[in-house]
């Protein structure tokens, strides 16, 4: 059954927003507590929204799939799939730092067809679907223009790092002074879904998973949106590794490909 | 054909969210502009805002009517009917007050069902429906307990009162006397949408509306929110208008309105 | 000792913000206890803030008298005293209604000379003093341009109305349907340290005091930062009350006083 | 001549937070016009907030030197000297990311003993000094307890990376790898003053200026803050460069220091 992408981006954006008031509503108190065991009141509050999100999408999508970063696996016979992370950042959101946001993404046979990220702190909403546009709040935003590779800045992704042997370490390595020493600047903020919008809003230019572990939590709903603004982005194998490169156009995607294949 | 509120609730707060945070980009902005003529400024944000809402509306709802304060007068053969009033209180909007709201209402063969009314300064969404709960943005709402009359903050409406007879104004005056020598206070603040939200979530015991003139625009949205944190509401007749009052509870409404009879 | 008004004007902003952002950190937590008694909340909310500017004043200014609504009295031999309203609103804060402030003014020789008043919510602080310019945040604000008396809207402060006698609260409601019915609109908010701000910063044009009650707590910064816009105030003898009434230019004070007297 | 440092203090905050009104309010109108040129809007915001703060602490401070990173340079014979940093993060303020900060620092004799960090969006500001606590906003901040080095998380600084020699870049690539693989994680933000700010109140656990070329304007509000929250910092000789190395504790410092000498 086909679905009406602007009304489900509608309903997508309410149910987020939802989500973030509660997060809004806990960022003050958060702090008294996160003295104790910032790991634990992570799960707390990210069990919290992945249920209230998971709830509100299973009265409105019965059937679709959902899966949460947390616990939600609710698999259907459908082409359609939604992907939460709750909060995208916990170790920001239990320390004060503006920097996290509620992620939901929906693919169509495992293809990214929309999103909605949401920083409740700043209230930015970020949200676009295929075919669509893609929104900060309610203003249009668009990918950057071409820029030379080395005025370029890019997002680099380095999930589970810790995890990975001394030989992918060192290779991963090699590959960020590739980049390094070409691009004007990396930046690795721990926050993928944000990361993927401000390339789609102008303030990045590409997005590199040096490690191969982003999950499809993470960067569902950035992609669509991403793709929604004009962007583009590939899964490409290197060292072993399935890994994600995004970037404002073609030309920038291949040249970045270059340094890390 | 049967609508399903818990949907259309995601749908009406994702729209009002939506034209608050064009509204929020538009109050600093605005200042600068609107020394020159209150009431124009007022005009091209309204009508802005309405034009916006009523696009959403159109395109999800496409068989119900469709009104607005301003211009927007599309009726359709359909039960349902929904109500914009884009700002209400469009001079505080204008004079940097933090005191407005954007309000949309729908009704089932006249009687309100379902109401959303967004302050986006405060970033408070009010919203309920028939047979639902009520909610301050994540958090349900409930009207205050009973209070004995002389305990009771009134919420008191004056719309149009400077285009009434001299006769109907005094009318209006002994009234007004009636309740402030009762009740514990009267406010007047000019934008009612919010009044019957602020009954709904407990601040405030009753709402009249002195002279007979609110519009439905203006109170749809907040009168079923209203009903669904628990609250009640009656137009009466008196001094040859039509009345609103509403309240906390049977008991306060039935002792408000003998002192509006 | 000679005071530097353009030091002190930022120091008391600083003291103001601080508590101002102590009272935006209990806002959500506030919402959890009120139900069980408003006002004991309020007291305690109010006790914290005005202790907390009391220890600031103390440290920055030893020789001034510090009053504040609560329980501060530390008088001193110097013609300057602080007048703290800790929370002017406070049932509005303990109902999640963003109509509060902190309210803060300096006298010499019992005139206001300097005030500062900050609604934590909205982040709007408004600030003024003698000789110097007013502001709203940043931005430099003045009293609306002189308006036919019909056109302008009031802020009508009822301060203790139900304390009063039946015969004045006669007098009183016949003074106020003489202003109704001659003026565009009385609103009655219920927190006078804004109100006499939006006087200053354009979206209201007169202050009346109706039951001769409001104290020097409630309006000693407001007035400070009226004059520094422009305004002018007064205070007559009416009903055996001493009355405050404000406005944008001495044409409508003049006139509004007819009204009272 | 002997400051009193809570009262500078309080007047440092409340010239920040006027700056950061003023990119409040900037903010929004900034999206739309920075797609011509980042650069060139940056520079005017950025020279906007110097002039303003070089005011306000000319008339302050008649008798301290003042130097602010985009033109103000004036030297006092006097031990006390302010550094303006008036946007760090200009690249973020100009693409609607709000990670940027107005940071404001008091240097006695070249050392820092006072700061005030401003994130406007947030409404987040940091401030501590010598002999005094550090807060954000109006509640106190510490360092995170001492943690096992494999579970902290670096704050990495690569400021003009992009202009050192090939020579120079491979050997901090091999420092950021030494580190990266030892450490939980390193994140690079581009906002130094956060970053600090961060450490002090418990987010982050070490800060380390790969290049050597943060500079004053930078840093020294943030050094000052995190001196007062109880972390410690040291300026090393490390590859021909003073780098500059912060964290919570000796013990961390000390681990750290290794990695990069």
């Amino acid at each position: 059954m086909e679905i009406d992408l602007y009304q489900v981006s509608h309903l997508a954006r309410s149910i987020v927003k939802e989500a973030g008031d509660q997060l809004n509503l806990e960022w003050k108190v958060a702090k008294e507590t996160v003295a104790k065991d910032p790991r634990d009141l992570a799960t707390k509050y990210d069990l919290m929204v992945e249920k209230q999100i998971t709830a509100a999408l299973t009265k409105l999508f019965p059937n679709h799939s959902i899966y949460g970063e947390e616990v939600t696996k609710t698999k259907q016979h459908s082409p359609y799939a939604w992907y939460i992370d709750p909060i995208d950042g916990t170790k920001y959101f239990a320390s004060d730092i503006p920097l996290f946001s509620v992620s939901l993404g929906l693919t169509d046979k495992d293809k990214p067809i929309l999103g909605v990220v949401y920083n409740p702190i700043s209230n930015q909403m970020y949200s676009g679907y295929q075919t669509g546009k893609a929104y900060l709040n309610n203003s249009q935003i668009k990918v950057a223009d071409q820029r030379p590779l080395k005025e370029t800045i890019v997002y680099g992704d380095f999930s589970k790092f810790e995890l990975l042997s001394g030989e992918k370490q060192r290779k991963i390595n090699q590959n960020y002074f590739e980049v390094m020493s070409r691009v004007y600047r990396v930046r690795a903020f721990g926050c993928g879904s944000l990361g993927l919008c401000w390339i789609a809003s102008g303030g990045f230019d590409a997005f590199i998973d040096f490690t191969g572990k982003t999950k499809i939590y993470d960067v569902c709903a950035g992609l669509a949106i991403l793709e929604a603004a004009g962007g583009v982005y590939e899964h490409i194998a290197a060292n072993g590794e399935k890994k994600l490169i995004a970037a404002t156009n073609r030309t920038t995607l291949a040249a970045i490909k270059k340094l890390i294949i």
